[in-house]
């Protein structure tokens, strides 16, 4: 029962467990790393040809990210799995030399479960990445990564999605025979980012009468973009939309104008530059601009938030959606309402 | 020059292109489908083992249609490309065994026609399906398919999308080695769908004022509701979010409630079946609920439009998104636009 006299506050849930990331971080540097780095070696020496990667909601937007890796780093094809082709239509692909990795928080989802327990059975090299190595998803992969993440209570996922991204980036460099040392410095430049709360409290007085969003973003970016919209879709119930910058080129920039905001998400690397027409176009239109990125970028953008320089691109996604988790939270707080009880949302999410 | 006596009426290219559609159709099998089938028997002998399907847009909703029958129908993985990792990072993953289909109206985009390139030196064996033989994606690829829609004019594409669907149909039928003579009633069936557009334009009343629409499927049904939603924000700039049904109850129900309205795309078939639990939900939180599928689904709705019965369901797709066009349509012209003028949208996008 809640205590009449000493209501929780809003949003104190999220908000404890945006602060963990930098110490959820470090554990997956190191006490995960070295059984992730024996995982991804027993893996490589199976040499798997394609990818197959499952999840759903915020951890299918690290999937997106491992995608990235797995088709830029590694070299090999992958996909993202369509789940209803196993769990209602009964496909059964030869899944011979496929690794099949499924990420899930809670590793309870049913359909997750059956999936990869279906992938198994065709052939497939299973991998589960999970933050709860006694659940069933871990129990039916051949392989399991344990984010260490401890429990997640908020309903908006934060410190899982980071500690998905790290686990998956150290099991692509492993996979490789990397050893992952260039994400030594990110728990401690995490916690630079996450301090810096009041720029994003200041940026979230712009949203807070919006009615819609649009975020984009290129390559490594993008699954940020998508992440970000999610959460604040999640926590503020603003329609976010969250575009890869070619495809909004292709149509949805119809709805960018002086009262549709756009957040672009500006990859300190190549996809900030395959990005750079889309910013130029949204600039020319006069759009509202608010850049998660390079400084150089946030200085010619309407407003923004500058991430740490010298990162390599491939690892920014860990720092990128910190803001973005920190501007949903706030845009709810300042929208009067409370980011741990989005109407509507189960922690565990029973689809069949 | 527009003579100022005789203004364009708004919308009448897209009207023009989307009543083609039966007779598009007609001409693909008629015409197109022998050379489909013939290709289809070339590339199934060289045994692929995977498939990669590569596209932006419209045409990336006709791709995640054609994954689905891949996975299902032909029992192979498959994946959608994510461009950049080629174009901007200059990933090479070895392809060999690879099928890649690169789908495009104009096959004009410089970055496609870059990515099948580089697939096609990788070892894939690339397929272009596009609206123009005579394009440097048709150029660039192994195997080509024409759409024969003729010249699309309009900036919402419509009639190349069912083209495109009903072509990679076809393709994984002959991959299959199937004739894929279910398809012979669409010309027929997508003829009498378009007829009742006065349904449609009743519905569209509902959408007038508002401010944003949630669109959910699952399975087959999925590359609809993403069309749809791209339509309607092409041609209304209402923030229309596609959601599989799955991903919904994963968070962004919080976005649903009465000033929420949700289309629902309700395949007759198995992803009709796992969207139930979805269409429960919806319908327990008095959600405005429009149905795009089956009469009984339709009839305990808010209200809807139901499509003929009694067709396979992995082609229903072709006919679930002629109302939904045509709703795109109709909205934009309650809503005093010109669905022909799009904001910012030119109909080859250039990107890099």
């Amino acid at each position: 029962m809640t205590d009449p006299q000493n209501p929780p506050a809003p949003g104190r849930i999220m908000a404890t467990e945006m602060a963990e990331q930098p110490a959820v971080l470090r554990r997956i540097l190191d006490q995960g790393g070295p059984k992730i780095r024996e995982i991804a070696a027993e893996i490589a020496a199976r040499k798997p040809r394609f990818v197959l990667l499952t999840a759903r909601g915020t951890s299918d937007n690290a999937a997106l990210y491992a995608k990235y890796l797995v088709e830029i780093l590694l070299g090999k094809p992958a996909g993202l799995t369509s789940m209803s082709t196993t769990t209602a239509y009964g496909a059964r692909p030869d899944l011979t030399d496929v690794l099949v990795v499924t990420i899930s928080q809670s590793g309870g989802s049913p359909d997750l479960v059956a999936s990869t327990k279906a992938a198994r059975e065709a052939g497939a090299i299973t991998l589960a990445v999970t933050n709860n190595a006694d659940s069933p998803l871990a129990d039916v992969s051949e392989f399991h990564i344990d984010l260490l993440a401890g429990p997640e209570k908020a309903l908006p996922a934060t410190k899982t999605y980071t500690a998905e991204l790290l686990a998956l980036y150290l099991l692509v460099e492993g996979l490789r025979g990397g050893d992952g040392a260039a994400a030594e410095v990110l728990p401690e430049l995490a916690g630079q980012v996450l301090e810096r709360q009041a720029e994003v409290k200041a940026l979230a007085e712009r949203y807070r009468f919006a009615q819609r969003l649009v975020l984009t973003s290129r390559g490594y970016g993008y699954p940020t973009a998508r992440e970000g919209a999610l959460k604040l879709m999640e926590t503020t119930y603003i329609p976010a939309s969250p575009f890869s910058g070619a495809d909004l080129l292709h149509g949805p920039l119809a709805m960018v104008d002086n009262v549709s905001p756009v957040i672009a998400v500006v990859p300190d690397g190549k996809g900030g530059e395959a990005l750079q027409p889309v910013l130029d176009r949204l600039r020319g239109r006069g759009a509202d601009l608010v850049v998660i990125g390079q400084q150089d970028q946030v200085d010619t953008a309407s407003a923004g938030f500058a991430l740490p320089p010298g990162v390599p691109e491939e690892i920014q996604p860990v720092l990128e959606i910190l803001p973005l988790q920190q501007l949903a939270y706030e845009v709810a707080i300042a929208r009067g309402q409370d980011p741990d009880a989005p109407r509507a949302l189960a922690k565990i999410t029973e689809t069949h």
